[in-house]
């Protein structure tokens, strides 16, 4: 018989609470494994009528009653302090008590990573967990990080989110060796700053085991140049809103279009399964893990759907089924020995960087 | 009778060289004023069967013979070392030897910024001139910048982006007090690096003639939240390039949707007109300013129309017959009493610097 695998949600948290949880829970049982259980922590009186529409999910699911929420617009440090018995802090505190092997939450994010930290530790020396984008090209995904957590970035984290990234997205995409890229300004004579020239020279010359690709531009993030995009949490979540704010841009503008005349209308009413089928397209995955972090943490974004949550909860378990924490471990293990051997001799490191090719984007 | 205004122009720039630029020039006599004349740099035997067929360009217009041209992908160094007697360095250098008020060139942007440096001189305390990108929105254009020349931007530097950007926005624009903001990451714990806090208190408390709204974000650059959007050249290249990504995987994506069946064809069809007017929307002003110089030079992409060309002569005239220059130059003088101003108290300046409220981002 197979091991049991474990789930801990925060039934409470994100814009709609247990209404989408449950039954996100309930179709999330048709695509995890049969050795698959969840938690459910948050206000039994609140999930009990989600229940009852939803019976099949007791089978495969305890509850575990929390008074108290988070709330979507609350402080972390205000959640730290009043954050105990919360079902966010409960949900987090199963993977440290060894209840679970990963948690999930649709619930406020800064709560979500300071409540993590102090509950589980970081692994790896980052002031918190790097957030991770996952940003849709034309063959899949992009991993991209750090999105916002880790401002300050010396040449070390940048490296640590390189091991993490990768990681992640062999755990979560299936992809058996993923490629890997360091975010930089294109133009040949200032190839960013030293912190980037750095971790550029030990991603290429340490002994970690990474198929490191160079350097990519802000375009390679939606061109699928490589598998994973690795940047500092300031440009990161810049870079991120842009794009956002860009797609949101071209959306509005294209419903302008699309309406403004009844040609166009006309147009846009017979092209409307394919304008879906292009919006679906353009939304990225639900779930956004928390990385180097003692234990898997799952952020679902605030609105997330039914689909959206159990394809979260799906990831979760496509995350505790892999290597990937080991994976990580083994690679952070070789980091000192990486940074050391890539010390630049004090009189042709910086030309050695400059030397350096920067990956050809294809065209 | 009024003053002459001279333009310069490094004919030979830009991928098509004297058959886009001539044109342009024909192109730009019916919109900008009459006094404006123009300097044609580049090869005699090139430029004369385009100007056979342009005839009254000869009216307005006098040749300069350069026998060599810089090349679309020369180093900058290179450039500077072989770059006297181009089209493009004769065009700059007639700004210094007030034979023009203005340069345009479409050709190398690298190129144009070293040379540029060299003849001019920076008027700013920069390492080479500051790029600047026009980002449309629903209700004008950004002021982006600077979007790759600075890569290490102290706060003292991302105030002379704010000056500058500010009055080349009330030039290019006509808008007579443009809003300005600081590009900054949302999470409120950690409000973007120390030059970034910095820049934040000389705009805010020093006595600079700005309208200065505080903090934005990324997703602020197409909302048209304020008029000018400043940060370093690291980050704002990545946006920069990130946002372009965006558009063009949707373009793609959309185009992919428009063509899957037959009725999204004959949809696609029928919205032809609207699509074309989406997609002129799209396309940002040809012509970028080289900021931080003694003299106005304008950067016209590569790939340029004949029509962007001319557009970028006319935002040539716009800048030379406003007050740019001399606006820069006061706020600039103002700067240094700015920076003194806003030295915190060592004890309560990152706490006051928290506590700064960010700009509401209207939803």
């Amino acid at each position: 018989m197979t091991e049991t695998l474990v789930i801990s949600i925060d039934a409470m948290g994100g814009d709609h609470g247990p209404s989408v949880v449950i039954p996100a829970v309930a179709h999330a049982l048709a695509i995890v494994p049969a050795n698959v259980r969840f938690l459910l922590h948050g206000d039994e009186g609140a999930l009990a009528p989600e229940l009852a529409r939803h019976k099949a999910v007791l089978q495969r699911a305890d509850v575990r009653h929390a008074e108290r929420v988070i709330g979507m617009d609350e402080k972390p440090a205000q959640a730290l302090r009043r954050g105990k018995g919360t079902s966010m802090w409960n949900a987090v505190e199963a993977i440290r008590d060894g209840e679970a092997v990963a948690a999930v939450s649709a619930g406020n994010t800064g709560a979500l990573m300071a409540i993590s930290k102090l509950i589980l530790r970081m692994s790896a020396d980052l002031e918190r967990p790097a957030l991770v984008a996952s940003i849709p090209h034309e063959r899949g995904v992009t991993t991209f990080l750090d999105v916002g957590a880790n401002v300050d970035c010396d040449a070390e984290r940048l490296v640590e989110f390189a091991i993490m990234g990768e990681a992640f997205h062999r755990a979560a995409h299936g992809v058996p060796r993923p490629t890997v890229g360091l975010l930089n300004v294109g133009s040949e004579e200032m190839k960013g700053h030293e912190e980037v020239r750095e971790a550029h020279r030990v991603l290429r010359e340490g002994k970690l085991d990474l198929d490191y690709r160079g350097f990519v531009e802000g375009d390679d993030i939606t061109r699928g140049a490589v598998d994973v995009i690795v940047t500092d949490g300031f440009t990161g979540n810049v870079a991120l809103k842009a794009m956002e704010g860009a797609a949101r841009f071209m959306s509005n503008e294209l419903r302008t279009a699309l309406t403004s005349s009844l040609g166009a209308s006309l147009g846009a009413l017979l092209a409307r399964p394919s304008l879906r089928k292009f919006r679906d397209r353009l939304s990225p995955p639900p779930a956004a893990p928390l990385l180097g972090l003692n234990g898997i943490v799952l952020k679902c974004h605030g609105g997330a759907s039914e689909r959206d949550f159990a394809q979260a909860l799906r990831v979760a378990v496509d995350l505790a089924q892999s290597g990937f924490a080991a994976e990580i471990e083994r690679n952070m293990r070789r980091l000192p020995a990486a940074l050391a051997d890539a010390q630049p001799a004090p009189a042709d490191g910086a030309a050695a960087a400059d030397g350096a090719p920067s990956m050809e984007s294809p065209k």
